[in-house]
């Protein structure tokens, strides 16, 4: 019966209310929005759980799939918010949590990302966005003028032409690829006498027109898996995205790529699109990408390069030198939401030539008519909020020297970082920083001589010992909820390309210090040794193998 | 030099600052936000600019695109968004503003929205979503049983499953409906013998394995754009989209599709998927679900409903039955952004079976392993924002019985408007409103007496400038800035199938008053009066219509 009552009460009247009555300041949601505003890494670390409870025991919170029939108060909601979702999410800001590639926010994201829900622009058409149109273009334009620099004339004849597009905000990294290839691919298989080209007549009859038998997009066995993903969605298939070795450093190894390519022709298939990584996603290594420009180039290939993560680099004058050869790509990919400190959601990718984007230009009778100015005839999502005003405040008020800093500070960070683990005696560096991310691991020192001395056998068990050693403290540092390094599998030369377990941080976070990171490396040394598995099998076959030695020496 | 100066000062610890200093509550940034919390409509009123600016304009304001060597301070910034996007953005809100999908948001969006990107979580992985993924997992188990209402051991058993997923949450309609059509594809061109599938081996070979001459997808003309580019998308290419024929009600014709499915069938294309429209974008009519249902069934097809707008009509126990047959498609697009009066950013495919998505599912080495209940692994976008949040506090908050109110006045609303527009001699109601949408025109009283008249010729004549007037009006009204209602194109059967340009109506906002109705039409009246081209040429020739008849009369 209550039910009934309360459903009857929430009249036209009270429907108004929700719509225009704002949340009294001593509410509950009201006295989080100030905590939000007067202390954000305070309400952060006050209201997110230091310890990890089991999903299973979260997912107990949510598992009714019956909307409501009746309504809740948002006060009482909100509190039930704060101790079920707020109080077990992930402190993705805090300064000791270095796994993840997405770190703080600045101060001002908050009350900018409020305005910008309020206004809930949808940026598909300009009638609907406005001034948010151009100011998204104008984005795109710094983005382009950042990597490849074009003069004034360009940007003047191209930043606001109705016809073209520097390039597409969207919702992130993968996105962004998928565009990418989707305009490689529409241009390789474009219209051709009859043929109406891929966009209009697929795939399949584009493939007999042109008489391929296959196509191939290649990058390095280190390429983000959203590749995959678009070789899937695209309709060329997982398998014709060609994995090449990489080398020691985790680059693309340049002569397995020219022999692929050699091969790929002989077999009548049509490799059109070659992709460079300027920062892996397991490793922040850079492939060479000026010597893949020059290849991409030599076989009239589309080359893209995935900066997702890196891209940002750019804004560093000191250090921009590690992408040399980026101004060269046809497109990037570059996420704001990583290394540009924007929140969760906003992705781009720039193509170096406006005309590019045509191959996969599309209208509609109502809205995005041709000689419009409006976005979405040249983007793959629909609908889109106003997510470029945060990356255009951000610009503006950080400005291009402020993130150079930022960058510059997490290189430093990561060089600090690896020095201080290589004068460990019990840590081991595995692969050294290029960027900011970096991998390493905890190996006992009496391991490591037993490492160098093992017979091959003996050496594959301690390594897969390790892995699980390395398994077992980054998961029980996570849970402890002091601090958290994320973990990747990785194939080092050094250990003979057998898969290791390694310890992967992404030192992004400002507000990181090396008192910090000093504390991480001797949590992980302590949960070593709580290890009741692991550990003493480490020992015990490296006090083996060591004594195998002194008996070999004493013969 | 003022450069170089303040560039140097942006230290170490001003970087700091701006990841931990909050904004001071009396700068202008700390007033917005309490401006914007106190009375959300008010700040809007107030900032938004009644009149429009041109667009080459508001552009002058956008065109730098160097990225600033020097700092701003956020209060300047702020002001300068005030004063330059804020005010020249589109008041989505305003309740005289009946012609977007998009309209008023509940208040309390606003200090929730706050908490979502201050937590900042990536919903493509438990490792840095944690509670938010059961949270979103649990939202689609919601609208999954809001649509197919299966018993609760369904959902016991599916909802949380690992290596399952019952739909996904995306950043829109668009990117839901490609996610549909790439399940559909993948699981008619599946794993078979020695072929490994289309996600693996691609479009082309996949055809070659089953023999098909090509692919098609059957959609009313009244399909979405995004169905154009979906097709595009997924190599089947857009003239695989099959455009059937609608009825007088815009609605899919059935014998149409029947012939067409018979065709396509003699020449060996494979017809996969079927899709049904609730709720057209240009009319708002609701395709005959059960019977193509049946259809699909017959041909063997997926059969898709893209309900983006109209789905969120299922909370309505009233009117749920205007979408009746929905239960019956294996897949369904909705927008949490249309009248789930979500912010700009959220849509959803939801599966009625939980084992299709598996027909893109991939997985990684470091995240998305195999087992894990990652929700990236069922997904195309990759990292993504914890949208889903802000949709289930709101289903909770408002509650089902809430969205009904909210459905329910929308619907009535858009009857008594048409039944308003019926009533006014210079009005003519070109499509009834099924849910709430419809179409109108304004046509002067004794010019819908000459068209009854007219010949063949001079209809034509006066139906081209009745198009341009209500383009006119459409323009000077959008302009003028107190109201504002969308425009498009369709050929009704009444005008013999021409062209019609009409007015377009949403009403999902609560807080449109029948007076403000009554205002539009006003408007409307008023402003077809300023037109001093079109109007002026429709009465000359109306007269001379009304002339020749009384000639004939008096002869």
């Amino acid at each position: 019966m209550a039910v009934n009552n309360r459903t009857a009460d929430a009249s036209q009247e009270s429907l108004h209310r929700i719509f225009t009555v704002p949340e009294a300041p001593d509410s509950t949601l009201g006295m989080i929005e100030k905590e939000l505003s007067e202390n954000l890494n305070e309400f952060l670390r006050t209201h997110i759980a230091a310890t990890e409870k089991p999903l299973l025991e979260i997912e107990k919170d949510f598992s009714d799939p019956a909307i409501p029939e009746v309504p809740s108060f948002v006060s009482e909601h909100t509190q039930f918010l704060l101790n079920k979702l707020v109080s077990q999410s992930v402190h993705t800001s805090a300064p000791s949590f270095i796994g993840h590639m997405t770190s703080a926010l600045p101060y001002f994201m908050m009350p900018l990302s409020k305005i910008m829900i309020a206004l809930n622009q949808n940026l598909v058409k300009i009638e609907t966005s406005k001034a948010f149109t151009p100011l998204e273009r104008q984005v795109l334009g710094m983005l382009h003028k950042l990597i490849f620099n074009e003069n004034e004339s360009f940007y003047q004849q191209w930043m606001h032409s109705a016809d073209h597009s520097l390039g597409a905000f969207c919702s992130g990294g993968t996105i962004a690829n998928i565009t990418a290839l989707w305009v490689a691919r529409n241009t390789v298989l474009k219209p051709d006498g009859d043929f109406k080209g891929i966009a209009q007549e697929g795939l399949f009859r584009a493939m007999k027109h042109y008489g391929y038998d296959d196509l191939a997009i290649l990058v390095s066995e280190r390429g983000h898996y959203s590749l995959k993903k678009s070789a899937d969605v695209l309709g060329i298939g997982r398998d014709s995205l060609i994995s090449i070795k990489t080398d020691d450093n985790n680059r693309i190894n340049i002569d397995h790529l020219q022999s692929t390519l050699a091969d790929l022709k002989q077999r009548n298939i049509k490799p059109f699109a070659i992709i460079g990584i300027a920062g892996t996603t397991e490793t922040g290594n850079v492939d060479p990408l000026d010597q893949l420009a020059d290849i991409a180039t030599e076989h009239d290939c589309h080359f893209h390069v995935d900066a997702a993560w890196g891209g940002a680099t750019l804004m560093s004058n000191k250090y921009r030198h590690l992408l040399k050869g980026i101004e060269r790509a046809d497109s990037i990919t570059i996420d704001a939401h990583k290394q540009l400190y924007i929140p969760m959601g906003a992705g781009m990718v720039i193509f170096k030539n406006p005309e590019l984007m045509t191959a996969i230009e599309h209208h509609a009778e109502y809205i995005l008519r041709k000689g419009s100015k409006d976005l979405g005839s040249h983007t793959l999502e629909g609908s889109r909020s106003g997510m470029a005003m945060l990356l255009y405040a951000s610009m503006n008020i950080i400005s291009r020297p402020g993130y150079e800093l930022l960058i510059n500070n997490s290189i430093e960070n990561a060089r600090y970082f690896a020095d201080l683990i290589k004068q460990q005696i019990d840590f081991e560096l595995v692969t050294e920083p290029e960027l900011c991310l970096l991998t390493y691991r905890y190996v006992p020192e009496a391991t490591q001589q037993a490492l160098l001395i093992a017979t091959d056998e003996e050496r594959e068990t301690l390594l897969e010992l390790l892995n699980d050693l390395t398994k077992f403290i980054q998961k029980r540092q996570r849970e402890s909820g002091k601090s958290f390094v994320s973990r990747t599998r990785i194939t080092p030369e050094k250990w003979q390309h057998k898969i290791t377990t390694v310890f992967r941080v992404v030192l992004a976070n400002p507000l990181t210090t090396e008192t910090i990171l000093q504390d991480v490396l001797s949590e992980q040394r302590q949960l070593a040794k709580e290890s009741t598995i692991s550990l003493p099998k480490i020992e015990y076959l490296t006090a083996e193998i060591m004594r195998k030695k002194n008996e070999d020496r004493n013969k």
